[in-house]
């Protein structure tokens, strides 16, 4: 294990992407320290040993514990003193920030050492960081948090965005939202032909909000060209089927369903635990159903779908849970791998160069 | 059992509310015709003899299934040739519905006949139809309907509004919701003082759409005379939860949520149905498990929820679901009933004045 030079941009080219994938981490910042994010990272290791990882935060913590963890020959630590905390204001972190572990995570990818930043810090502020430190992509008005969402598709998985960056999208907003889901689909899910769907209170054309009815012509405009097949408007109860992989809708209507569907898991979990203590034969079935009950509780496990996705910056951003262990920690940083390897941020900035193309090229289509 | 006359002013004192309570029923337009509808009745009025129900539909249709349910002596049958289908839409309904059930179920409330009244017919036409034949309640701009959502709370609900009798609401509209939302909270689940919470996407107070932070103050201030407490912003997560009994929300958001939370109950539930069948210790596990699992599902079984209720008309309307069986249209009439044996139509008017007049009082208080 040696530490990085105090000037990232001293040795760029030794973390550049390329066939060595290097994965920026904020080690700091999440509810529990540094140690289950070294964990984390450990167990991504051990499956994905050609990577690199940047680990950003206090050194005098971290290297113990990469020592620990046996995996020096992948990880590089960045020092950085101060630590983003879950009460910080965005506004606050953005001003005073720049000596943080969060700061310099987002740096790495902004000077080209690594393609993508994971982080478990508070996302407010790692939303502010990364928009002023990235900068939009040219052409996106307004970027967007995309989550996993347990599904009844074959690879378990829906896409849903924005399910937080922000609290409103006009029509243009969700178009982009369509573009980058279908995107992120075929790169994260490997998915060749995204089906896309727009959030509504029902399935009717007449139905909604009216930027939702504009929204709705232009996805299904741009879905030949998008390389993506438009469903339509889909309804709450479609965002867990298989009728669809991605779900666009704004960030208020977004974060209010992903955490009434966290919040009707949790309660259902709960229930489920209390029943089968409730009597002597019930305490017996549990144990008789432990594996197949132990497999149901990874499928809809919400560490696994752990690492929400910011889409529409100049590099692409993880976010952790704060709360994430090292399962949680783990399957964010493959995620993040996964999307560095596919060159998602260029493929992301062409599809969406190439939309606002078609549109300038067919002025009436863009000022409907 | 004997049909009603043909003129519904001739006897109105017959079925007026009073301490024999009236509940006016569509049999027609549900998914499953009139049969499940007559059965639910039959199994709510063995438990509440006292009832009496006045059956809007086919007469043909409806005389023989109240026979085989030996009903007749508590169920009046009211004649209607027409039925709305799902498929109608609102406003083809209100120019030529007259003729229909639902037409006939709602004028039974408008005259007189029956405080309450029930339909597992087409919910647009439902709302529209009530709206247009009971008027909205003095001081009400925006009509709601709310849902009860299975919680952690002692009584098993929480009450959820609107979601979905419009698909905006501005903070005027969201302070009514929680007076509306009270005051049902009071009636129909017997809570003295209910705690009253505003959906937004975290809880902090600088937080959600300019909307949100108005009616935040305005609904802080109306708690008092309101008698219910407010308990400031919650998030998604709280819907199922013991920190509020009320949750006020816009009715796209809320209709969402809505549908989101059904969806992630469903999918859980198939997933573990498929879990119990995956090898035989997991067969065994379901047959000891089977009570303890039964009273889990009669929890959460979104029959026993069935029942949207329009607030801030002239009368009280419980939407229950189309495909309601007779457990689900048991439950929608025995809550109508509850709501007609409490007076509260009389009640929720009252407060709306009583608030209205408040901020009348105040004017600097209602231009806030």
């Amino acid at each position: 294990m040696t530490s990085a030079p105090a000037n990232p941009k001293s040795s760029p080219t030794a973390f550049a992407s390329g066939p060595v994938q290097t994965i920026s981490v904020d080690a700091m910042g999440g509810d529990k320290g540094p140690a289950p994010v070294v964990a984390g990272i450990a167990r991504f290791l051990k499956r994905n040993p050609q990577a690199h990882v940047l680990l950003h935060g206090d050194e005098a913590e971290l290297a113990p514990l990469v020592a620990k963890r046996k995996i020096g020959d992948n990880v590089t630590i960045r020092h950085a003193e101060g630590v983003v905390t879950m009460t910080d204001k965005p506004a606050q972190v953005m001003r005073h920030g720049k000596g943080t572990s969060m700061w310099s995570a987002i740096e790495a990818v902004r000077g080209g050492e690594a393609s993508v930043c994971v982080s478990c810090g508070n996302t407010g502020a790692l939303m502010a960081v990364s928009m002023m430190r990235l900068r939009k992509a040219e052409g996106v008005n307004r970027p967007a948090i995309a989550c996993l969402w347990p599904s009844r598709n074959p690879g378990g998985f829906n896409i849903m965005l924005d399910v937080g960056a922000d609290i409103r999208a006009d029509q243009d907003d969700l178009l982009t939202f369509a573009l980058m889901g279908a995107s992120y689909a075929r790169n994260g899910l490997g998915l060749d032909r995204p089906r896309v769907g727009l959030l509504n209170v029902g399935t009717e054309e007449h139905k909604g909000r009216a930027e939702l009815k504009l929204a709705h012509d232009m996805i299904a405009d741009a879905a030949p060209k998008g390389e993506f097949d438009y469903v339509g408007f889909v309804e709450g109860g479609d965002i867990p089927s298989a009728k669809v992989d991605v779900i666009v809708t704004d960030g208020f209507t977004g974060n209010v369903a992903l955490k009434t569907g966290e919040g009707t898991a949790n309660i259902i979990g709960d229930l489920l635990k209390e029943a089968f203590k409730k009597t002597p034969l019930s305490r017996i079935a549990a144990l008789l159903a432990y594996t197949s009950l132990q497999r149901l509780k990874k499928r809809i496990d919400p560490r696994r779908v752990n690492g929400g996705v910011f889409l529409g910056l100049n590099g692409t951003v993880v976010k952790s849970h704060g709360s994430a262990d090292a399962t949680g920690v783990g399957s964010a940083v493959y995620l993040a791998w996964r999307l560095a390897q596919s060159g998602f941020s260029d493929r992301l900035a062409a599809r969406i160069a190439q939309a606002n193309a078609a549109l300038e090229d067919d002025p009436t289509e863009a000022a409907q």
